[in-house]
């Protein structure tokens, strides 16, 4: 089968891996129909995660079921499946509070001994507990926003839960990336008022607007605060979605929130200085996050794509076949391309 | 007056300093019957925070009310008045959101300017909004838990409300100084099941439990963090009241929580690197804290002291006249002493 395989900074190929077969009774194996590049694919891509000789990458993937082990009790060979970025076993304590990225016997696509997200065929643990099958092959068009479900969708979900959206409430998103998007989308399907984005570029700037921010700041770090506090009355947003993970972004994130105010994480954070403890305290600002409990959140996200009233698939600016791959990733590392989908199999 | 004054490391004094005076009409001067020594003094004490010239000192005060400006409207003199640590104004939006310590014309006593609360008299500012006035003098012996609510049990209540304690839910307590104690009364009257207690000192473990504690460990960092797992069947905690602020508790309080669960944090962090931010995204676990909203919790709280079901006053191990202030700043240094009561007024 054909993969995309990360081989140093900048260095991606297509290479021939051997197929994945099921090795516990509890595996399926998928045949990806979707795939797509993600921001957090830029870190190892960019070195600055070590990354193994030609490491498997990609986390995110819609496709086919082919094959299920012995113990699979609810999917069959011919099932429309939604991956999550991560696998869980759905039934330890974590699991159990819907925490699934926390899960003891948990993953993560691309991680060595596992398969990436980006090949043809991926071999699934834990499966049952895992993906969401729809009822029925959905149609090609929705086939992108149900990818979006895998992670950026969730993810940008996760950070409006984590800041505690709520019906009529100020929100700031800080990112402009896919997520940061996303975090908009879930903001007013929360049902938030006024929602601000920081963002500067053109491309990006429309989506915000198309996924209902109501006001654009292009400033950042300190003209960014005081943007916002500008367009709030001087009192700042009620939740803040933090989808960077940067020292200015997070400490940004903390001083667009009201005193009280809550701050949704997401972007993985790479910090230099304790400072954002201190001004959470300073501020008496909640901050929560972390991966996203994607498992959890599939099943209402996807009943609204289904329904027609969540899509997210304007995250999605560039589409490549599988082969190229690595212009995929220049077009994301130059800010080129938002998203990029790659096409696996339209047969599906 | 008399009042204590702090001249440098662990130099502490009871000096003639001028009596205060109405300087705002919205002031009143308070006579003190009853002050107390913190954990926070022991800061500035220590020398860890700089301080001015004979700076005044202490922030926890109840006593009587004797001169009321033109401006205020709900007090009169002769009624018995509890201080929060903090003034606030009550109408600006941090207030009217109850974030009182993030009141933009708040100030806490025995910063520059203002008197400190172990003194004979306090100019308080923002009378109506700040002070909360009983309807008649309670007696003599609720007193000190009455004080209590001045600060250590609002703000012990302050990290179990920030941490999101519920009814049922297990509870870790890190710290066993008065505020650690106070915060397992705090949990208890929230309905926590479980409550560990993190304390190596008899004398505290006793009170822990007597506050409410169901186990006590004695361990510290990854011992404490074992000890805390084996006593939840593996999985931590749902609600970690974190009580002290140094960078080894905040991260053993992040490890004692469940995957998922929180962390409410009210010792001043002082850390030195952002280990713990990484640490709060890869377990999903929240953390909100601060000075506590004392203001706020004061009528509830106070409600429940005036109603017999809550009583924190064995935090006090050590009553002292105001004029041997110096002993009991050593007392608590030296961790002889939990928290120290300076007797004034015992007429009023």
């Amino acid at each position: 089968m054909r993969a995309v395989t990360l081989h140093g900074p900048r260095s991606i190929e297509v290479s021939d891996v051997p197929d994945p077969s099921i090795v516990e009774p509890t595996d399926v194996i998928v045949k990806v129909a979707l795939s797509c590049i993600c921001g957090s694919d830029l870190w190892p891509y960019r070195g600055v995660h070590e990354v193994g000789s030609a490491q498997r990458i990609g986390h995110e993937f819609v496709g086919t079921v082919v094959e299920v082990g012995s113990a699979v009790g609810s999917l069959r060979p011919g099932d429309f499946v939604i991956s999550p970025f991560s696998w869980s076993d759905g039934t330890c304590p974590a699991c159990r509070d819907g925490v699934t990225t926390g899960c003891r016997n948990g993953g993560f696509w691309g991680q060595p001994g596992s398969d990436g997200g980006q090949g043809e065929f991926v071999r699934v643990p834990f499966a049952d507990a895992t993906l969401v099958a729809l009822p029925e092959p959905p149609p090609r068009e929705l086939w992108p926003a149900l990818l979006t479900l895998s992670d950026v969708m969730a993810t940008g979900h996760h950070a409006a839960v984590c800041a505690h959206v709520a019906p009529g409430g100020t929100v700031g998103v800080v990112g402009d990336g896919a997520v940061g998007l996303c975090g908009i989308l879930a903001a007013r399907r929360l049902g938030a008022g006024q929602v601000i984005a920081l963002s500067r570029n053109p491309a990006r700037q429309a989506v915000a607007q198309q996924f209902g921010a109501s006001d654009v700041v292009p400033e950042r770090g300190r003209d960014a605060v005081a943007a916002v506090r500008e367009l709030t009355g001087g009192r700042g947003v009620d939740h803040v979605l933090e989808c960077v993970g940067t020292q200015e972004s997070l400490e940004t994130a903390i001083h667009i929130a009201r005193r009280g105010g809550s701050v949704g994480f997401v972007g993985v954070p790479h910090l230099t200085d304790p400072k954002p403890i201190s001004d959470l305290f300073a501020r008496s600002v909640g901050l929560r996050g972390g991966g996203a409990w994607v498992r959890t959140y599939l099943p209402e996200l996807l009943s609204d794509v289904m329904a027609g009233s969540l899509d997210p698939s304007a995250v999605f600016d560039l589409t490549l076949p599988l082969e190229e791959a690595a212009e995929g990733y220049r077009a994301m590392d130059e800010r080129r391309a938002i998203k990029v989908l790659l096409e696996l199999d339209s047969s599906a």
